[in-house]
């Protein structure tokens, strides 16, 4: 295979879930596709390196700093949602519903990949918290054991700053069919229920 | 989402058998990536766009002309192994055997999507075949509808020429079970069968 072909294919293997056949077939549709693809795509490259930074009061990824959402005038500054990486901001801001603030931690605490409190955005939400302001931290890092144990950690030090700490529900999706779902979800569930 | 992120995400799903979600995920990751990956990258997408060219004698995409099949003086030039697409020459160079060289049509004959035979490098083909050296062209179209009739169309061209038209062999593929492979399949490899 030609150099240039064999090392296109090479840096798109490097993406996570794509193997070598994948590679190799998109490699081979930049090929045929208009030049102006191929352009625009390391454009998007290149730009998304250059232009995105972190947003200095929440740590999400912005071009512009304050980001939209912090510099938003319209949003709920009482409350923040603390999530662990930023694809989990889009994830709730997705939904449409909630107008309060964010904090992303690039990251959750786990020990045994070698991250503790330091490699994670945690002085930066405490000094945000310490501020005033704000009067409650929602606590949505994934259910998981490294999840749980970066909300309960995170509760420890803002419950003494006079800030709500709370915790997303777990329990069975929406739309999910009660007999699929795993039985500690399913306790969960039970255990969180709620007067109706 | 800020624009940057959000034009990757695009510029990714426009990729074949890339969603959205997909995409998504490649544009974060290009994120946390060291800024080199992103480089690289888009260098090998320019590179792929601005430095691949056809063979002028076979036609496959190459970064020299003559490209480095054409060039190598240790290959067969008496036999020409006709493919629709570069991707089928690389899986011809992946098997090892072969060592003689190729033709790429770029295409199969498909009226139904309007490709008709100048559309295809068929008089390229024909004017190699006609210089004398090669012997054999062997056809190495897909077993489908559209490849049949491509080199049932080419054999009847070449034939006049005092050039050998053969057709790769179908039939039940190596590792593959009797049971499971289809009733044309099948039908062809008993037709095809060979003394042993």
């Amino acid at each position: 295979m030609a150099d240039p072909i064999q090392r296109l294919v090479q840096q798109f293997a490097r993406l996570p879930g794509i193997g070598e056949k994948t590679a190799t077939r998109l490699a081979f549709h930049i090929l045929r596709a208009p030049a102006s693809q191929a352009h625009d795509l390391a454009r998007a490259l290149i730009d998304i390196r250059e232009r995105i930074q972190l947003c200095a009061s929440c740590c999400s990824l912005t071009e512009r700093d304050p980001c939209l959402i912090c510099a938003d005038a319209r949003r709920d500054r009482t409350v923040v949602c603390v999530v662990a990486h930023p694809t989990d901001l889009h994830a709730v801001e997705r939904g449409g519903h909630y107008r309060g603030l964010y904090h992303v931690l690039h990251g959750v605490l786990s020990p045994l990949d070698g991250v503790g409190p330091d490699d994670l955005r945690i002085s930066e939400l405490l000094a945000r918290l310490s501020g005033g302001e704000i009067r409650e931290a929602i606590l949505a890092t994934s259910p998981n054991v490294e999840g749980e144990a970066t909300a309960m950690y995170l509760a420890r030090l803002i419950k003494p700053l006079g800030v709500r700490a709370t915790r997303i529900a777990s329990g069975v999706p929406i739309g999910g069919e009660l007999e699929y779902v795993d039985q500690v979800t399913l306790t969960r569930a039970i255990e969180g229920r709620r007067d109706m």
